[in-house]
Protein backbone atom coordinates (compact mmCIF):
# COMPACT_ATOMS: atom_id res chain seq x y z
CA UNK A 1 0.00 0.00 0.00
CA UNK A 2 1.81 2.97 -1.34
CA UNK A 3 -1.09 5.25 -1.42
CA UNK A 4 -0.48 9.00 -0.19
CA UNK A 5 -4.01 10.32 0.62
CA UNK A 6 -5.18 14.27 0.53
CA UNK A 7 -7.75 16.14 0.66
CA UNK A 8 -9.79 19.77 0.35
CA UNK A 9 -12.90 20.17 2.84
CA UNK A 10 -14.81 17.66 0.02
CA UNK A 11 -12.40 15.89 -1.97
CA UNK A 12 -9.89 13.46 -1.89
CA UNK A 13 -6.77 12.72 -4.05
CA UNK A 14 -4.70 9.80 -3.63
CA UNK A 15 -0.64 9.17 -5.30
CA UNK A 16 -0.01 5.75 -5.70
CA UNK A 17 1.90 3.03 -7.91
CA UNK A 18 -1.46 1.78 -9.68
CA UNK A 19 -3.39 5.02 -9.13
CA UNK A 20 -3.63 7.61 -12.43
CA UNK A 21 -0.55 10.09 -12.55
CA UNK A 22 -1.17 13.20 -10.55
CA UNK A 23 -0.72 16.79 -12.05
CA UNK A 24 -0.10 19.53 -9.16
CA UNK A 25 -1.32 22.74 -10.95
CA UNK A 26 1.93 25.45 -11.02
CA UNK A 27 0.53 28.39 -12.03
CA UNK A 28 -0.58 29.98 -8.62
CA UNK A 29 3.03 31.60 -8.44
CA UNK A 30 4.53 34.97 -8.84
CA UNK A 31 7.66 34.43 -9.00
CA UNK A 32 8.34 35.50 -12.86
CA UNK A 33 4.64 36.71 -12.77
CA UNK A 34 5.34 40.36 -11.93
CA UNK A 35 1.52 41.17 -12.62
CA UNK A 36 0.55 38.97 -10.18
CA UNK A 37 2.94 39.22 -7.47
CA UNK A 38 1.53 43.50 -7.48
CA UNK A 39 -1.89 42.10 -7.36
CA UNK A 40 -1.38 39.63 -4.91
CA UNK A 41 0.58 42.02 -2.76
CA UNK A 42 -2.03 44.87 -2.66
CA UNK A 43 -4.47 42.01 -1.76
CA UNK A 44 -6.00 41.64 -5.11
CA UNK A 45 -6.36 37.85 -5.42
CA UNK A 46 -9.26 37.92 -8.14
CA UNK A 47 -6.26 36.24 -11.08
CA UNK A 48 -5.29 33.70 -8.48
CA UNK A 49 -9.00 32.48 -8.17
CA UNK A 50 -9.52 32.39 -12.25
CA UNK A 51 -5.93 30.18 -12.14
CA UNK A 52 -7.14 28.15 -10.36
CA UNK A 53 -10.73 27.53 -12.05
CA UNK A 54 -8.63 27.38 -15.41
CA UNK A 55 -6.25 24.91 -14.31
CA UNK A 56 -9.16 22.40 -12.55
CA UNK A 57 -11.09 22.94 -15.82
CA UNK A 58 -7.98 22.18 -17.86
CA UNK A 59 -7.48 18.66 -15.85
CA UNK A 60 -4.96 19.51 -12.79
CA UNK A 61 -6.15 17.04 -10.21
CA UNK A 62 -4.14 19.27 -7.52
CA UNK A 63 -2.96 22.92 -7.13
CA UNK A 64 -0.18 24.03 -6.10
CA UNK A 65 -0.35 27.59 -3.93
CA UNK A 66 2.80 29.99 -3.47
CA UNK A 67 3.18 34.09 -2.47
CA UNK A 68 6.96 34.38 -2.18
CA UNK A 69 7.14 37.98 -3.06
CA UNK A 70 9.78 40.11 -1.72
CA UNK A 71 9.88 42.24 1.13
CA UNK A 72 5.96 41.06 1.41
CA UNK A 73 3.74 39.24 4.16
CA UNK A 74 3.90 36.23 2.90
CA UNK A 75 2.69 34.63 5.31
CA UNK A 76 -0.62 36.48 5.26
CA UNK A 77 -1.03 36.42 1.46
CA UNK A 78 -0.33 32.62 1.48
CA UNK A 79 -3.01 32.22 3.97
CA UNK A 80 -5.37 34.51 1.81
CA UNK A 81 -4.43 32.63 -1.59
CA UNK A 82 -5.44 29.50 0.04
CA UNK A 83 -8.65 30.26 1.20
CA UNK A 84 -9.86 32.14 -2.11
CA UNK A 85 -8.43 28.64 -3.84
CA UNK A 86 -10.50 26.63 -1.84
CA UNK A 87 -13.45 28.98 -2.09
CA UNK A 88 -13.53 28.61 -5.55
CA UNK A 89 -11.95 24.86 -6.40
CA UNK A 90 -12.18 21.68 -4.33
CA UNK A 91 -8.97 19.52 -5.41
CA UNK A 92 -6.62 19.23 -2.57
CA UNK A 93 -3.92 21.78 -2.37
CA UNK A 94 0.01 21.67 -2.09
CA UNK A 95 1.13 24.38 0.24
CA UNK A 96 4.45 26.00 -0.99
CA UNK A 97 6.91 28.08 0.41
CA UNK A 98 10.36 28.19 1.57
CA UNK A 99 9.40 30.29 4.62
CA UNK A 100 8.22 27.93 7.75
CA UNK A 101 6.13 30.93 9.20
CA UNK A 102 4.34 30.80 5.75
CA UNK A 103 3.86 27.04 5.86
CA UNK A 104 2.71 27.73 9.36
CA UNK A 105 0.08 30.13 8.36
CA UNK A 106 -0.89 28.25 5.69
CA UNK A 107 -1.73 25.28 7.23
CA UNK A 108 -3.59 26.98 10.12
CA UNK A 109 -6.66 28.23 7.08
CA UNK A 110 -6.20 25.01 5.04
CA UNK A 111 -9.42 22.64 5.13
CA UNK A 112 -8.56 19.21 4.32
CA UNK A 113 -5.26 17.16 4.25
CA UNK A 114 -2.59 19.02 2.46
CA UNK A 115 1.05 18.15 0.81
CA UNK A 116 3.24 20.53 2.28
CA UNK A 117 5.88 21.86 -0.09
CA UNK A 118 8.39 21.52 1.19
CA UNK A 119 11.18 20.04 3.64
CA UNK A 120 14.70 19.16 3.01
CA UNK A 121 17.61 17.22 4.33
CA UNK A 122 18.76 20.13 5.83
CA UNK A 123 19.26 19.52 9.23
CA UNK A 124 17.41 23.38 10.36
CA UNK A 125 14.63 22.90 8.09
CA UNK A 126 14.42 19.10 9.16
CA UNK A 127 13.53 20.26 12.58
CA UNK A 128 11.60 23.17 11.70
CA UNK A 129 9.24 21.55 9.38
CA UNK A 130 8.76 17.77 9.81
CA UNK A 131 6.52 18.97 13.82
CA UNK A 132 4.84 20.75 11.86
CA UNK A 133 3.87 17.46 9.17
CA UNK A 134 3.25 15.53 11.94
CA UNK A 135 0.76 17.95 14.06
CA UNK A 136 -0.94 18.92 11.30
CA UNK A 137 -0.70 15.08 9.86
CA UNK A 138 -0.51 16.33 6.23
CA UNK A 139 1.76 15.02 3.79
CA UNK A 140 5.15 16.62 2.58
CA UNK A 141 7.38 17.33 -0.64
CA UNK A 142 10.70 15.92 0.59
CA UNK A 143 13.50 17.57 -1.92
CA UNK A 144 16.60 15.34 -2.20
CA UNK A 145 19.33 18.48 -1.65
CA UNK A 146 21.03 19.19 1.71
CA UNK A 147 23.47 21.36 3.14
CA UNK A 148 26.14 20.94 1.18
CA UNK A 149 23.17 21.61 -1.84
CA UNK A 150 21.98 19.34 -5.25
CA UNK A 151 25.17 16.52 -5.20
CA UNK A 152 24.83 15.59 -9.24
CA UNK A 153 25.35 12.12 -7.89
CA UNK A 154 22.25 10.80 -7.82
CA UNK A 155 23.10 7.90 -5.06
CA UNK A 156 23.58 11.39 -2.89
CA UNK A 157 20.42 12.21 -3.42
CA UNK A 158 18.96 8.68 -2.77
CA UNK A 159 20.69 8.79 0.62
CA UNK A 160 19.17 12.19 1.22
CA UNK A 161 16.25 11.10 0.59
CA UNK A 162 16.22 8.30 2.60
CA UNK A 163 17.40 10.52 5.53
CA UNK A 164 14.57 12.55 5.53
CA UNK A 165 12.25 9.18 5.12
CA UNK A 166 14.10 8.19 7.91
CA UNK A 167 13.61 11.17 10.18
CA UNK A 168 9.96 11.75 9.13
CA UNK A 169 9.64 8.13 11.10
CA UNK A 170 11.38 9.47 13.71
CA UNK A 171 8.51 11.88 14.48
CA UNK A 172 6.17 9.28 14.06
CA UNK A 173 5.28 10.14 9.76
CA UNK A 174 4.84 7.29 7.68
CA UNK A 175 6.57 7.08 4.32
CA UNK A 176 3.46 7.23 2.83
CA UNK A 177 3.06 10.70 3.83
CA UNK A 178 6.46 11.58 2.27
CA UNK A 179 6.18 12.21 -1.24
CA UNK A 180 10.10 12.63 -2.63
CA UNK A 181 11.44 15.13 -5.26
CA UNK A 182 14.18 13.90 -7.21
CA UNK A 183 15.20 17.17 -7.97
CA UNK A 184 15.22 17.48 -12.04
CA UNK A 185 17.56 19.52 -13.41
CA UNK A 186 18.03 21.70 -16.45
CA UNK A 187 19.01 18.68 -19.97
CA UNK A 188 20.15 21.90 -21.29
CA UNK A 189 22.95 22.24 -18.74
CA UNK A 190 23.37 18.82 -17.29
CA UNK A 191 22.91 16.52 -20.78
CA UNK A 192 22.45 13.61 -18.47
CA UNK A 193 19.55 14.85 -16.20
CA UNK A 194 16.89 13.28 -17.72
CA UNK A 195 18.61 10.02 -17.46
CA UNK A 196 19.89 10.52 -13.76
CA UNK A 197 16.58 11.30 -13.29
CA UNK A 198 14.66 8.29 -14.12
CA UNK A 199 17.12 6.26 -12.53
CA UNK A 200 16.92 7.91 -9.11
CA UNK A 201 12.90 7.83 -9.82
CA UNK A 202 13.18 4.56 -10.16
CA UNK A 203 15.28 3.43 -7.12
CA UNK A 204 12.70 6.16 -4.98
CA UNK A 205 10.29 3.20 -6.10
CA UNK A 206 11.89 0.12 -5.76
CA UNK A 207 14.29 0.77 -2.73
CA UNK A 208 12.02 3.35 -0.21
CA UNK A 209 8.64 2.67 -2.04
CA UNK A 210 7.59 6.29 -1.94
CA UNK A 211 5.52 7.96 -4.41
CA UNK A 212 7.26 10.66 -5.86
CA UNK A 213 6.72 14.73 -7.60
CA UNK A 214 8.74 17.06 -9.03
CA UNK A 215 9.25 20.62 -10.77
CA UNK A 216 8.50 19.04 -14.00
CA UNK A 217 8.99 22.03 -16.07
CA UNK A 218 12.63 22.70 -14.99
CA UNK A 219 14.04 19.64 -17.28
CA UNK A 220 13.30 22.29 -20.40
CA UNK A 221 14.84 25.23 -19.02
CA UNK A 222 16.40 27.44 -21.97
CA UNK A 223 15.46 25.13 -25.05
CA UNK A 224 13.33 25.40 -27.47
CA UNK A 225 10.41 23.43 -27.47
CA UNK A 226 9.55 23.16 -23.85
CA UNK A 227 6.32 21.69 -24.26
CA UNK A 228 7.68 18.91 -26.22
CA UNK A 229 10.47 18.25 -24.24
CA UNK A 230 8.41 18.62 -21.18
CA UNK A 231 5.77 15.91 -22.32
CA UNK A 232 8.70 13.62 -22.89
CA UNK A 233 10.27 13.93 -19.47
CA UNK A 234 6.76 13.34 -18.35
CA UNK A 235 5.78 10.00 -19.81
CA UNK A 236 9.30 9.04 -19.41
CA UNK A 237 9.08 9.77 -15.70
CA UNK A 238 5.76 8.10 -15.29
CA UNK A 239 7.30 5.09 -17.03
CA UNK A 240 10.33 5.24 -14.78
CA UNK A 241 7.68 5.14 -11.69
CA UNK A 242 7.07 8.81 -10.83
CA UNK A 243 3.43 9.23 -9.58
CA UNK A 244 2.85 12.86 -9.41
CA UNK A 245 4.25 16.45 -10.74
CA UNK A 246 4.04 20.30 -10.32
CA UNK A 247 3.28 21.19 -14.02
CA UNK A 248 1.24 23.54 -16.12
CA UNK A 249 -1.95 21.92 -17.67
CA UNK A 250 -2.96 24.57 -19.20
CA UNK A 251 -0.67 23.13 -21.89
CA UNK A 252 -2.50 20.71 -24.15
CA UNK A 253 0.84 18.30 -24.48
CA UNK A 254 1.55 18.27 -21.02
CA UNK A 255 -1.89 16.57 -20.03
CA UNK A 256 -1.60 14.45 -23.47
CA UNK A 257 1.63 13.46 -21.85
CA UNK A 258 0.31 12.54 -18.82
CA UNK A 259 -3.38 11.02 -20.11
CA UNK A 260 -0.90 9.15 -22.36
CA UNK A 261 1.01 7.46 -19.58
CA UNK A 262 -2.28 6.75 -17.35
CA UNK A 263 -2.96 4.35 -20.82
CA UNK A 264 0.07 2.80 -21.46
CA UNK A 265 0.97 1.96 -17.44
CA UNK A 266 -2.48 0.26 -17.38
CA UNK A 267 -4.52 3.16 -15.35
CA UNK A 268 -7.37 4.42 -17.75
CA UNK A 269 -9.64 1.54 -17.46
CA UNK A 270 -10.77 1.13 -20.86
CA UNK A 271 -9.29 4.24 -22.15
CA UNK A 272 -12.08 5.87 -20.72
CA UNK A 273 -10.28 9.21 -20.05
CA UNK A 274 -8.63 8.92 -22.83
CA UNK A 275 -11.77 8.84 -24.70
CA UNK A 276 -13.51 11.49 -22.95
CA UNK A 277 -10.74 13.92 -22.96
CA UNK A 278 -10.29 13.66 -26.76
CA UNK A 279 -13.61 11.98 -28.29
CA UNK A 280 -13.48 14.86 -30.74
CA UNK A 281 -10.48 14.29 -32.62
CA UNK A 282 -11.22 11.69 -35.46
CA UNK A 283 -8.75 9.07 -35.04
CA UNK A 284 -5.61 8.92 -37.88
CA UNK A 285 -6.22 6.63 -40.33
CA UNK A 286 -3.17 4.52 -40.02
CA UNK A 287 -2.65 1.54 -42.42
CA UNK A 288 0.21 -0.64 -40.87
CA UNK A 289 -1.67 -2.48 -38.01
CA UNK A 290 -4.43 -3.67 -40.53
CA UNK A 291 -1.85 -5.45 -42.76
CA UNK A 292 0.23 -6.96 -39.40
CA UNK A 293 -3.18 -7.74 -38.25
CA UNK A 294 -4.43 -9.83 -40.88
CA UNK A 295 -0.84 -11.31 -41.22
CA UNK A 296 -1.04 -12.39 -37.88
CA UNK A 297 -4.62 -13.54 -38.72
CA UNK A 298 -3.45 -14.99 -42.06
CA UNK A 299 -0.52 -16.99 -40.42
CA UNK A 300 -1.96 -18.16 -37.09
CA UNK B 1 28.43 -3.98 -28.33
CA UNK B 2 25.08 -4.75 -29.09
CA UNK B 3 24.60 -2.00 -32.83
CA UNK B 4 22.36 -3.39 -35.21
CA UNK B 5 24.33 -1.90 -38.76
CA UNK B 6 22.04 -1.27 -41.73
CA UNK B 7 23.06 1.01 -44.73
CA UNK B 8 22.61 1.85 -48.24
CA UNK B 9 24.83 2.40 -50.95
CA UNK B 10 26.41 5.34 -49.18
CA UNK B 11 25.04 5.62 -45.62
CA UNK B 12 25.22 3.93 -42.60
CA UNK B 13 22.60 3.58 -39.48
CA UNK B 14 22.72 1.76 -36.51
CA UNK B 15 20.30 0.23 -33.85
CA UNK B 16 21.81 0.55 -30.03
CA UNK B 17 21.46 0.75 -26.62
CA UNK B 18 23.41 3.70 -26.38
CA UNK B 19 22.43 5.38 -30.03
CA UNK B 20 19.67 7.32 -30.43
CA UNK B 21 16.51 6.17 -31.49
CA UNK B 22 15.83 5.11 -35.03
CA UNK B 23 12.92 6.00 -37.07
CA UNK B 24 11.51 3.22 -39.55
CA UNK B 25 9.04 5.55 -41.77
CA UNK B 26 5.76 3.14 -42.27
CA UNK B 27 4.23 5.13 -44.92
CA UNK B 28 5.48 3.55 -48.20
CA UNK B 29 3.02 0.62 -47.50
CA UNK B 30 -0.26 0.11 -49.96
CA UNK B 31 -2.09 -1.93 -47.14
CA UNK B 32 -4.99 0.95 -46.94
CA UNK B 33 -3.92 3.57 -49.40
CA UNK B 34 -6.16 2.14 -52.58
CA UNK B 35 -4.50 4.63 -54.71
CA UNK B 36 -0.76 4.12 -53.81
CA UNK B 37 -1.73 0.29 -54.14
CA UNK B 38 -3.29 0.93 -58.05
CA UNK B 39 -0.25 3.31 -58.86
CA UNK B 40 2.24 0.97 -57.94
CA UNK B 41 0.43 -2.06 -59.28
CA UNK B 42 0.52 -0.21 -62.79
CA UNK B 43 3.82 0.24 -62.24
CA UNK B 44 3.92 4.44 -61.64
CA UNK B 45 6.34 4.53 -58.75
CA UNK B 46 6.06 8.66 -58.51
CA UNK B 47 4.08 8.78 -55.08
CA UNK B 48 6.22 5.64 -53.67
CA UNK B 49 9.29 8.24 -54.38
CA UNK B 50 7.77 11.44 -53.18
CA UNK B 51 6.71 9.84 -50.01
CA UNK B 52 10.13 8.31 -49.67
CA UNK B 53 11.21 12.27 -49.72
CA UNK B 54 9.31 13.45 -47.64
CA UNK B 55 9.76 10.70 -44.55
CA UNK B 56 13.04 11.35 -45.12
CA UNK B 57 12.79 15.15 -44.96
CA UNK B 58 10.81 15.02 -42.00
CA UNK B 59 13.11 12.79 -39.90
CA UNK B 60 12.83 9.41 -40.61
CA UNK B 61 16.51 7.54 -40.30
CA UNK B 62 14.75 4.47 -42.36
CA UNK B 63 12.19 3.51 -44.90
CA UNK B 64 10.01 0.84 -44.66
CA UNK B 65 9.01 -0.84 -47.75
CA UNK B 66 5.99 -2.63 -48.66
CA UNK B 67 4.65 -3.93 -51.58
CA UNK B 68 1.24 -6.50 -50.25
CA UNK B 69 -1.11 -5.63 -52.91
CA UNK B 70 -3.61 -8.66 -53.66
CA UNK B 71 -3.51 -10.57 -56.81
CA UNK B 72 -0.18 -8.46 -57.83
CA UNK B 73 3.02 -9.65 -58.63
CA UNK B 74 4.67 -8.47 -55.21
CA UNK B 75 8.22 -9.80 -55.77
CA UNK B 76 8.36 -7.71 -59.18
CA UNK B 77 6.36 -4.70 -57.50
CA UNK B 78 8.74 -5.01 -54.18
CA UNK B 79 11.73 -4.99 -56.05
CA UNK B 80 11.21 -1.60 -58.19
CA UNK B 81 10.15 0.10 -55.03
CA UNK B 82 13.28 -0.58 -53.41
CA UNK B 83 15.53 0.50 -56.54
CA UNK B 84 12.98 3.73 -57.03
CA UNK B 85 13.29 4.82 -52.92
CA UNK B 86 17.33 3.69 -53.09
CA UNK B 87 17.48 6.20 -56.63
CA UNK B 88 15.84 9.19 -54.63
CA UNK B 89 17.39 8.65 -50.91
CA UNK B 90 20.24 7.60 -49.11
CA UNK B 91 18.75 5.84 -45.96
CA UNK B 92 18.78 2.04 -45.42
CA UNK B 93 15.96 0.34 -45.91
CA UNK B 94 13.40 -2.58 -44.34
CA UNK B 95 12.08 -4.83 -46.97
CA UNK B 96 8.88 -5.56 -46.17
CA UNK B 97 6.30 -8.51 -46.79
CA UNK B 98 5.22 -11.61 -45.61
CA UNK B 99 5.91 -13.65 -48.87
CA UNK B 100 8.96 -15.10 -49.09
CA UNK B 101 9.40 -14.47 -53.03
CA UNK B 102 9.04 -10.75 -52.75
CA UNK B 103 12.12 -10.69 -49.58
CA UNK B 104 14.24 -12.29 -52.34
CA UNK B 105 13.36 -10.44 -55.20
CA UNK B 106 13.72 -7.32 -52.55
CA UNK B 107 17.29 -8.48 -51.39
CA UNK B 108 18.35 -9.44 -55.39
CA UNK B 109 18.29 -5.88 -55.58
CA UNK B 110 19.38 -4.02 -53.27
CA UNK B 111 22.41 -2.05 -52.15
CA UNK B 112 23.87 -2.09 -49.02
CA UNK B 113 22.87 -4.02 -45.67
CA UNK B 114 18.93 -3.67 -45.48
CA UNK B 115 16.35 -4.84 -42.72
CA UNK B 116 14.77 -8.13 -43.77
CA UNK B 117 11.03 -7.49 -42.48
CA UNK B 118 10.06 -10.35 -41.46
CA UNK B 119 10.26 -13.77 -40.06
CA UNK B 120 8.22 -15.14 -37.52
CA UNK B 121 8.84 -17.91 -34.50
CA UNK B 122 6.78 -20.34 -37.16
CA UNK B 123 8.96 -23.38 -38.18
CA UNK B 124 8.25 -22.85 -41.92
CA UNK B 125 9.25 -19.51 -41.78
CA UNK B 126 12.08 -19.82 -39.50
CA UNK B 127 13.51 -22.21 -42.40
CA UNK B 128 12.68 -20.58 -45.35
CA UNK B 129 13.66 -17.10 -44.18
CA UNK B 130 16.68 -17.11 -41.93
CA UNK B 131 18.78 -19.19 -44.76
CA UNK B 132 18.13 -15.58 -46.95
CA UNK B 133 19.20 -13.93 -43.78
CA UNK B 134 22.58 -15.52 -43.65
CA UNK B 135 23.31 -15.77 -47.24
CA UNK B 136 23.01 -11.84 -47.94
CA UNK B 137 24.60 -10.79 -44.17
CA UNK B 138 21.52 -8.74 -43.52
CA UNK B 139 19.45 -8.28 -40.57
CA UNK B 140 16.33 -9.39 -39.84
CA UNK B 141 13.24 -8.62 -37.80
CA UNK B 142 11.53 -11.23 -35.49
CA UNK B 143 8.24 -11.08 -34.78
CA UNK B 144 7.41 -12.63 -31.59
CA UNK B 145 4.25 -15.17 -33.06
CA UNK B 146 4.67 -18.26 -33.88
CA UNK B 147 1.94 -21.10 -35.14
CA UNK B 148 0.05 -20.81 -32.06
CA UNK B 149 -0.71 -17.17 -32.82
CA UNK B 150 0.13 -13.60 -30.64
CA UNK B 151 -0.19 -14.83 -27.16
CA UNK B 152 -0.93 -12.51 -24.73
CA UNK B 153 1.42 -13.34 -22.08
CA UNK B 154 4.51 -12.03 -22.83
CA UNK B 155 6.47 -14.99 -21.53
CA UNK B 156 5.43 -16.88 -24.67
CA UNK B 157 6.04 -13.78 -26.70
CA UNK B 158 10.04 -13.69 -24.91
CA UNK B 159 10.23 -17.78 -25.34
CA UNK B 160 9.47 -17.30 -29.41
CA UNK B 161 11.72 -14.58 -29.47
CA UNK B 162 14.54 -16.50 -27.55
CA UNK B 163 13.70 -19.44 -29.45
CA UNK B 164 14.36 -17.16 -33.25
CA UNK B 165 17.60 -15.59 -31.63
CA UNK B 166 18.91 -19.32 -31.33
CA UNK B 167 17.64 -20.38 -34.53
CA UNK B 168 19.12 -17.50 -36.19
CA UNK B 169 23.08 -18.24 -34.38
CA UNK B 170 22.27 -21.88 -35.67
CA UNK B 171 22.42 -20.60 -39.02
CA UNK B 172 25.64 -18.20 -38.10
CA UNK B 173 23.12 -15.18 -37.75
CA UNK B 174 24.76 -12.88 -34.80
CA UNK B 175 22.19 -11.49 -31.85
CA UNK B 176 22.93 -8.29 -33.03
CA UNK B 177 21.55 -9.10 -36.65
CA UNK B 178 18.11 -9.72 -35.59
CA UNK B 179 15.91 -6.97 -34.54
CA UNK B 180 13.11 -8.20 -32.17
CA UNK B 181 9.59 -6.85 -32.59
CA UNK B 182 7.54 -7.72 -29.38
CA UNK B 183 4.48 -7.33 -31.04
CA UNK B 184 2.30 -4.09 -30.04
CA UNK B 185 -1.42 -4.80 -29.18
CA UNK B 186 -3.93 -2.14 -29.48
CA UNK B 187 -4.43 -0.27 -25.71
CA UNK B 188 -8.08 0.21 -26.95
CA UNK B 189 -8.68 -3.97 -27.13
CA UNK B 190 -6.40 -5.14 -24.71
CA UNK B 191 -6.05 -2.77 -21.47
CA UNK B 192 -2.92 -3.93 -20.45
CA UNK B 193 -1.30 -4.10 -24.15
CA UNK B 194 0.94 -1.08 -23.05
CA UNK B 195 2.17 -2.30 -20.07
CA UNK B 196 2.51 -5.87 -21.46
CA UNK B 197 4.61 -3.82 -23.94
CA UNK B 198 6.86 -2.30 -21.66
CA UNK B 199 8.01 -5.38 -19.68
CA UNK B 200 8.12 -7.35 -22.52
CA UNK B 201 10.32 -4.31 -23.74
CA UNK B 202 12.72 -4.33 -20.45
CA UNK B 203 13.21 -8.23 -20.94
CA UNK B 204 14.24 -8.47 -24.57
CA UNK B 205 16.93 -6.03 -23.71
CA UNK B 206 18.04 -6.78 -20.45
CA UNK B 207 18.16 -10.62 -20.89
CA UNK B 208 18.50 -11.33 -24.44
CA UNK B 209 20.44 -8.16 -25.01
CA UNK B 210 18.94 -7.59 -28.45
CA UNK B 211 17.72 -4.46 -30.26
CA UNK B 212 13.72 -4.03 -30.65
CA UNK B 213 11.50 -2.02 -33.17
CA UNK B 214 7.81 -2.44 -33.69
CA UNK B 215 4.70 -1.21 -35.31
CA UNK B 216 4.06 1.29 -32.91
CA UNK B 217 0.57 2.89 -34.75
CA UNK B 218 -0.91 -0.15 -33.86
CA UNK B 219 -0.91 0.73 -29.61
CA UNK B 220 -3.42 3.58 -30.89
CA UNK B 221 -6.21 1.87 -33.18
CA UNK B 222 -9.37 2.33 -32.70
CA UNK B 223 -8.93 5.46 -30.39
CA UNK B 224 -8.77 9.30 -30.56
CA UNK B 225 -6.16 11.46 -30.81
CA UNK B 226 -4.33 8.74 -31.89
CA UNK B 227 -0.63 10.84 -32.42
CA UNK B 228 -1.06 11.82 -28.78
CA UNK B 229 -0.69 8.36 -27.50
CA UNK B 230 1.68 7.04 -30.28
CA UNK B 231 3.76 9.49 -28.71
CA UNK B 232 3.25 8.61 -25.38
CA UNK B 233 3.96 4.60 -26.44
CA UNK B 234 7.14 5.91 -28.41
CA UNK B 235 8.50 8.01 -25.19
CA UNK B 236 7.87 5.18 -22.98
CA UNK B 237 9.32 2.76 -24.97
CA UNK B 238 12.41 4.35 -25.47
CA UNK B 239 12.79 4.71 -21.63
CA UNK B 240 11.93 1.05 -21.64
CA UNK B 241 14.82 0.23 -23.87
CA UNK B 242 13.17 0.09 -27.30
CA UNK B 243 15.27 1.49 -29.84
CA UNK B 244 13.37 1.64 -33.22
CA UNK B 245 9.91 1.76 -34.52
CA UNK B 246 8.51 1.57 -37.66
CA UNK B 247 5.89 4.66 -37.11
CA UNK B 248 4.61 7.97 -39.34
CA UNK B 249 7.73 10.06 -39.50
CA UNK B 250 5.14 12.94 -41.09
CA UNK B 251 3.70 13.15 -37.67
CA UNK B 252 5.08 16.23 -35.71
CA UNK B 253 4.32 14.59 -32.19
CA UNK B 254 5.63 11.31 -33.21
CA UNK B 255 9.41 13.06 -34.46
CA UNK B 256 8.96 15.12 -30.92
CA UNK B 257 7.94 12.08 -28.72
CA UNK B 258 11.58 10.25 -30.22
CA UNK B 259 13.77 13.02 -30.18
CA UNK B 260 12.64 14.11 -26.73
CA UNK B 261 13.35 10.44 -25.52
CA UNK B 262 17.07 11.19 -27.25
CA UNK B 263 16.82 13.77 -24.96
CA UNK B 264 16.18 12.22 -21.86
CA UNK B 265 18.09 9.03 -22.17
CA UNK B 266 21.71 11.20 -22.59
CA UNK B 267 21.33 10.31 -26.44
CA UNK B 268 21.22 13.66 -27.77
CA UNK B 269 25.09 15.28 -26.72
CA UNK B 270 24.06 19.64 -26.03
CA UNK B 271 20.72 18.79 -26.90
CA UNK B 272 21.90 19.71 -30.54
CA UNK B 273 19.91 17.71 -32.34
CA UNK B 274 16.95 19.50 -30.26
CA UNK B 275 17.67 22.49 -30.85
CA UNK B 276 18.28 22.11 -34.50
CA UNK B 277 14.80 20.60 -35.22
CA UNK B 278 12.87 23.35 -32.83
CA UNK B 279 14.98 26.49 -33.01
CA UNK B 280 12.56 28.12 -34.52
CA UNK B 281 10.19 27.93 -31.67
CA UNK B 282 10.74 30.89 -28.77
CA UNK B 283 11.35 29.02 -25.09
CA UNK B 284 8.17 29.24 -23.28
CA UNK B 285 8.53 30.99 -20.22
CA UNK B 286 7.68 29.30 -16.89
CA UNK B 287 8.17 30.91 -13.62
CA UNK B 288 8.63 27.71 -11.27
CA UNK B 289 12.50 26.89 -12.48
CA UNK B 290 13.93 30.18 -11.26
CA UNK B 291 11.93 29.91 -8.07
CA UNK B 292 13.21 26.68 -7.54
CA UNK B 293 16.75 27.31 -8.95
CA UNK B 294 16.67 30.55 -6.17
CA UNK B 295 15.51 28.58 -3.66
CA UNK B 296 18.24 25.76 -4.28
CA UNK B 297 21.05 28.39 -4.53
CA UNK B 298 19.69 30.86 -1.24
CA UNK B 299 19.90 27.66 0.83
CA UNK B 300 23.21 25.96 -0.69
Amino acid sequence: MTDTLLSSASREVALGFERPFVVIGERINPTGRKLLAAEMKAGNFARVETDAAAQVAAGAHMLDVNAGIPLADEPGILAEAIRRVQAVTDVPLSIDSSVVEALEAGLAVYQGKPLLNSVTGEEEVLERVLPLVKRHACAVVAISNDETGISEDIDVRFAVAKKIVERAADYGIPATDVVVDPLVMPVGAINNAGRQAMKLIGRLRRELKVNTTCGASNISFGLPNRNGLNAAFLTMAAGAGMTSAITNPLHAEVMAAVRGADVMLGHDPDCRRWMEAYREQAPVVVGRERRRGSRRRARA
